[in-house]
């Protein structure tokens, strides 16, 4: 008869152990299909455990289709396929967990230093939204985000943005990449228009989806008008306020122009992408072309990400009333992305003006770093071969140097000093054209490590050119 | 010359006061354009400001494009379109947000009962993670998921589920639609099969992304495998711990033909939604047909919606090897979608063993719960035409009259009484077919209603039928 060792069974029932067994000796054919297993009462004499323990081991093997139990007779063997078990098992071969390389300075990431981010705060309101709204969390996330929060960015953006929106306007999501992706849905056969410089991470997602996009033309005001009408696109995607790399403001000019062909097609769209135009140093707030709008042409779009901690995940989007419609009927059915606490705690932060005064200290931070670091190049040995060109707003410049080392070389020399850096090269069409020109994200820069920084970046640039 | 009211800026400072008057001038046409303004000195003591701030103003004017500075001669207004402006402002008619109606009972959802989650124990680790990451809360998410929590779910799947895995074949992300969505992306070129039972949500998600995909005949144990042969598909979507909603369990040799079929083709897989299994009454758990893969042909997936709130989006994947190769070469760009924090509380949760805890109590919870309702219907005016199908997991279960009422009249009249509930053909492909079966999810039922809830339904259900 069978014979199983109990004392074997660790923490697991004497049932569970047995059923297991059982289990185990039907896999790897010690026991054949066919063979009627002992009968209850003698197995758990044979055992010495109890009968309802023989019992329930034999339910959950007849449950899960190992056995046949036949009235009166008892249980027997399934044919199975046993096969597979015996073959060795093949153990994937675990590839390396990925541990991030930290750079003596990353001048590339968005990565924040310690202390700029008002944890205690936030700790704060999480706890308050856990004690104040435990019902809500009990259910589950509205697809376009919870009525609070949506609440409180249309008052920020009344105040911050000149831009009228309502709540159900607001589309909350857990990430820009999240909503372009849900716009893409909603635009199924429309054509969307990316300009030829910037961001080409737009342009793997657009591809991704099997969404019909191309590039079009664009001066230091954004896309040109011809060039959209020439593509036949219906959506046009622009950075307005701080166009990436180069840190251009859309002209009002070009604004209105942009409006104006969107107004001339039912099924032509803007979508803003407001992107980094918080941190603003000079000159007054730049007014996103939403709040231009009369026709309800332009979908806006903004994140958290910068400007609270990268490893938040909550962006949002407003939609112009007509296109609210649609994203109702083809798109509700989604869940939401990000969970009730945070927004909660983000709907908080913001109403009780932390937010505000978050932007406040953070433009004065990256002022401050900036304005050093522009000031240590300006005093380094690379300053008769640099010139800086600086948007008015975000967290890079650009550092254009009068040098024949091509892009690539450039970063590599630099990248062996331990600095990370991006060339302006990476962010355009032509990759292999040579612009000398680095990209300096400064949003990460250790304040103490500014004068050695420079220094690197100097022996690097001026190194012998071989 | 220009005057303005100076004293009504309120809040702006005096030369943001300044530039937004002489820009609204601009566009609304009492500024025209190829006027010059006035001299910055001369304005300046015309105002009794300051020359700077007039400067200021000037400066934000031109960065915007609303003026042109012609050296030595002074600011001149720019040619503008400034019909729009005139135009009446059109408001959106605001839609009536939709508050979430609550019912006496709610058999529905899945919204749990207060009390039900640790939300002290939650608040506590939240607090832990913010105090000690801070320094990994300030960079971005990683694609696949935070390590440690991977890492936490690993020893979890291995101790309950069976499951050999390693943290790089884990991916989290914001929600099991989002997941659905990625591997949509990752087999753009397959062909998906759907049981013709269950939840018709995921048609949709594939019909959005243009994926292809058919039904598939099943019976008590699934999907057949003629049917997915003659469909031509390659990857199935099954849940063989609980079959949604008639609560199956996949016997082991469908299974092991499904495995088969699956190792057959170099590009068949099989995709495991493993929702609702942690719920198990009776018996020994089911564990997932990954633990039998030894090919790399299974995608095993779940969630926590269910298992701690619904408000918490944190779903996750098991990737076989060969796909997470796959994975990274075509995925990897995108952005993590769940925020670190969460991320980091739900990983200590589970390695500090609440989670199992929570699962247990939880267990007991809803046993307790289903126990009372059922004993309610068996002593209640319908017990004579009751028949109650019992799923051995999850939150619900059948509730088969013996009637003449279509379903749709059934859920009305009880509806009226104030109970939401679904029923077996709202979840049927042939969704006019009556099956005179009532869907119960107790998951959110108070306990204190049980008796009334049952009271209702049963004058619902033998109101006559006319």
């Amino acid at each position: 008869m069978l014979t199983y060792d109990l004392s074997k069974r660790k923490g697991s029932s004497i049932y569970e152990y047995l059923y297991k067994c059982i289990k185990e000796d039907i896999l790897n054919g010690k026991i054949l299909a066919g063979d009627k297993l002992p009968s209850k009462r003698t197995f758990a004499k044979h055992l010495g455990v109890s009968t309802a323990t023989v019992e329930n081991a034999y339910s959950q093997l007849l449950l899960e289709g190992y056995v046949t139990s036949v009235e009166k007779s008892g249980f027997y063997v399934n044919q199975l396929d046993n096969s597979k078990q015996k073959a060795k098992e093949k153990r994937p071969k675990p590839l390396e967990e990925e541990f991030e390389y930290s750079f003596f300075s990353d001048l590339r990431s968005n990565r924040l230093q310690r202390a700029n981010f008002p944890f205690s705060t936030w700790a704060r309101l999480m706890r308050y939204t856990i004690s104040s709204h435990d019902e809500a969390l009990l259910k589950t996330v509205p697809f376009n985000g919870i009525y609070e929060l949506r609440e409180a960015l249309c008052n920020y953006l009344a105040d911050n943005k000149g831009m009228k929106v309502e709540p159900y306007q607001i589309f909350v999501g857990s990430g820009t990449e999240y909503l372009y992706a849900r716009l893409i849905l909603l635009f199924r056969s429309e054509k969307w228009a990316i300009e030829n410089i910037g961001n080409q991470k737009i342009a793997n997602i657009y591809d991704m989806y099997n969404a019909a996009w191309s590039f079009v033309d664009t001066d230091e005001n954004g896309p040109l008008i011809d060039s959209l009408v020439k593509e036949n696109s219906n959506i046009v995607h622009i950075s307005p306020a701080n166009n990436f790399p180069l840190g251009n403001i859309m002209q009002v000019k070009r604004r209105q122009e942009l409006l104006a062909w969107a107004a001339a097609g039912s099924d032509r769209f803007i979508l803003e992408d407001d992107y980094d135009s918080e941190f603003r140093y000079k000159g007054a707030p730049i007014l996103p072309v939403y709040s231009m709008d009369t026709e309800g042409k332009v979908i806006y779009m903004n994140t958290f990400s910068k400007t609270l901690i990268p490893s938040l995940r909550i962006s949002f989007m407003v939609l112009p009333p007509a296109l609210v419609e649609r994203y109702l009927k083809k798109l509700s059915f989604y869940s939401g992305t990000v969970s009730s606490i945070e927004q909660y705690t983000l709907a908080h932060f913001i109403r009780d003006g932390y937010y505000e005064r978050h932007i406040n200290h953070m433009r004065n931070y990256f002022r401050s770093i900036r304005d050093d670091l522009i000031s240590e190049i300006e005093h380094s040995p690379i300053k008769e071969i640099a010139t800086i060109i600086e948007p008015s707003a975000g967290t890079h410049f650009l550092l254009k140097l009068d040098t024949e080392k091509p892009d690539c070389r450039l970063k590599a020399e630099i990248k062996a000093k331990d600095i990370d850096v991006a060339a302006l090269s990476d962010y355009l069409l032509t990759k292999n054209r040579d612009t000398h020109t680095l990209v300096i994200n400064y949003c990460g820069i250790h304040r103490d490590r500014i004068h050695e920084t420079v220094m690197r970046l100097s022996e690097a640039v001026l190194a012998p050119f071989t």
